[in-house]
């Protein structure tokens, strides 16, 4: 708990970036301590930034099981094996693949994804139709699976600070099904909870279901973007429809889908979110089967859904976040409330104490900023709190206790208001409702 | 919630494990479904091994928080530069890196370890010996900081199952003092806190805090070693003190802590935790000062706290388990119970279902096993429930309900009660006071 308290944690905020970071997300969160910048696209991720990590991944978690998908962990490590059926294995294939050795010059991948690997573990556990006849979300059949990981990419170049990492976390989910027909039933039922956590993680607005390039066994791949202007992506849309266009597909979407090319808005965005529909294709590479109701040997069919955790994040820095600092929406925020005291006296220490424990009490998890005025000036905690993005702060001072009173300041709007303390728990209270 | 139902996990289990699986661990587990094998020493956490992670994750986590130690995760991706100074880059002096290549060709490693970078990441953080001055736990003061990561170790074998993995889940712990007699304060608290995690874990009577070779430092490092037979260490044991001595340091050990030499017990163990104090030797190899009240640069000093988390799931499925199966200690296991009905009657289903929701609404977390009887039979439902190894059965049976009663089975001693619902609940809840 007392990781709550400024005074206890060890990361600073400060003034300047590296001057060799260019992006803004990156920027931020490594002057607010959310982060720690080991080389290019590789950062760890200190309390405060874990605590945003783990809010975002809790969203995820709790729409992934509501369609009825199961956690497990899959390895990093990849003997060559697993990949060559599918001719992914390749370099000049996947060029994004981190290489390494055993002592006895074994080669072995860092996976950078798990299609191989979840289908080849799978064979031990689907044999029959049967098998793939669980219920997952509403009538939807079949086995369903999805992971927390840590990624390893080689990407050329990293630039996007933590938008584009070569070590990032992934939510990486599997489905496999007995036919096309249930694979895609189910494939609709991750879409809307893909929609759903965009909405809660507060991209909602600005997340658009987009039209990617397919692959053996369907026209197009459908990528969840986010309007952005530090994107990579160049992105048409429909904003009346909301869907959009990925300059890949132009044409193709276009005709396919019957719209209108002429007006399609050309926008930056980031890819948060893509599934992606195998069909059988990988199984029949692999030699994967199941045996159907006629004893018959068929492909087991496979679908792939991931949602870039860090990615998210740098995204919702990028987004949310204005000249003097970080700006997080209520569900994501690695606190709810900056609790300030302002001078040093007995009184002021007492009523910051006994408010902290009040909030910590109902709920409300706050960050106290306990130092004193030779630690850092009024000033400097208010920049501080700006900076550091939490929804709300409390402002605590010999005046304010004089008068009976709190300030309550919103991060997002600014304004400021002189509140009673049951004043401030009912604006608390109704906020988290709405 | 779904994945409570047997009928809705994926994984099944098998009456034999793979021929070259030679420990018992990983048979064990690989049978019940926790874990799957990607290759040696490198296995996946299944839906029911990732619950049991996760259970020994959240005792170490509380254990740490509680001695002031705050969470974060550091990279796997290691530059060079980094390891230098303190000469661990060298393969050499460090024999089990994963090394691979950006595309640039430059070389990186992957963290089996993370004090170098620890401090490198810390520089930006203190620079006053005020810094250095928070209060940890009790008095002891300075910066604790741990994290959960899956640490890569290339070595040379690997048959001992999840106890020693190529690929593994670590909670590694650095702390960071101004003085050597702050670090030796703190090292106290966390050795106790290390004495509270593996009495929890249900491994304190047989976990013994050992002398080790120690370093420039330090005459001896300490680890915590459990007596187990499928260990690799020998140790030798001095029951009345309840300490060890590791092989290694046995002559130099027996006389500096005048222990008596004959009555000492020479058995196999392993390494579930260690603890080492660095001193001011790293922070003086690689250049990372602070500034002490006289203006004058003095080096941190270090230490660094391991506990091998998957290791330590490995050595209780060696030491809580016999001929049938698992009996995981009631700490860890991933469901307190494991409920049966047996037979198809809508009695029956509705019974187990009552009850069901009724257990999971008191907060007992139960596994379902729902499946009918073309499913499975009484008996490989009985012969599961032992080898999932959870530790209370329920049985619901036609019988049973017409007296208004059910079974209650202890896994671990095979007794079996017959007992009103109510008599159940009180028994199950006697247990978690226990």
């Amino acid at each position: 708990m007392n990781l709550m308290q400024i005074t206890q944690l060890f990361t600073k905020t400060s003034k300047t970036a590296p001057a060799e970071e260019t992006s803004k997300n990156a920027q931020l969160l490594l002057r607010a301590g959310y982060i720690h910048k080991e080389m290019a696209g590789v950062y760890a991720y200190l309390p405060l930034g874990l605590r945003v990590l783990n809010k975002i991944r809790t969203i995820v978690r709790e729409e992934m099981n509501q369609v009825g998908s199961q956690e497990l962990i899959m390895t990093n490590l990849q003997p060559r094996e697993t990949w060559e059926a599918t001719r992914r294995w390749d370099d000049a294939v996947v060029d994004v693949w981190f290489k390494t050795k055993l002592k006895d010059e074994t080669e072995l991948g860092l996976a950078w994804s798990h299609e191989e690997p979840i289908l080849k573990m799978m064979q031990k556990y689907v044999s029959s139709y049967k098998d793939l006849g669980r219920e997952l979300a509403g009538s939807s059949k079949g086995i369903s699976v999805y992971q927390f990981q840590t990624k390893l990419r080689n990407e050329l170049r990293a630039k996007a600070g933590i938008m584009r990492g070569r070590e990032f976390v992934m939510k990486d989910a599997y489905s496999l099904h007995s036919s096309q027909a249930d694979l895609d039933e189910y494939y609709e039922k991750v879409k809307e909870a893909y929609v759903r956590i965009f909405d809660r993680l507060g991209l909602g607005d600005d997340t658009y279901m987009t039209f990617a390039s397919g692959g053996a066994f369907t026209k197009f791949s459908h990528e969840f973007q986010t309007v952005c202007e530090a994107g990579e992506d160049r992105l048409y849309l429909d904003r009346e429809q909301k869907i959009g266009v990925n300059e890949e597909v132009l044409d193709d979407a276009v005709e396919s889908l019957g719209l209108n090319k002429d007006k399609l808005e050309k926008v930056k965005s980031a890819e948060v979110g893509n599934i992606f529909n195998f069909g059988s294709e990988k199984a029949e590479q692999m030699g994967i089967y199941y045996t159907d109701e006629n004893d018959q040997k068929q492909p087991i069919y496979l679908a792939s859904y991931g949602v870039g955790i860090t990615r998210a994040m740098g995204v919702i820095a990028e987004k949310f976040s204005d000249e003097k600092g970080l700006v997080w929406p209520e569900a994501v925020a690695p606190f709810r409330v900056y609790l300030v005291q302002i001078g040093d006296s007995e009184g002021v220490a007492r009523a910051a104490d006994a408010l902290y424990k009040k909030l910590t009490q109902q709920g409300i998890e706050v960050l106290w900023d306990d130092r004193n005025s030779k630690a850092a000036r009024a000033g400097e905690k208010f920049a501080d709190s700006e900076l550091i993005g939490l929804p709300w702060r409390i402002t605590i001072s010999e005046r304010l206790i004089a008068g009976n009173k709190l300030e309550l300041t919103n991060r997002g709007t600014g304004e400021s208001e002189v509140l009673t303390t049951p004043q401030v728990f009912d604006k608390l209270k109704t906020d988290i409702i709405n």
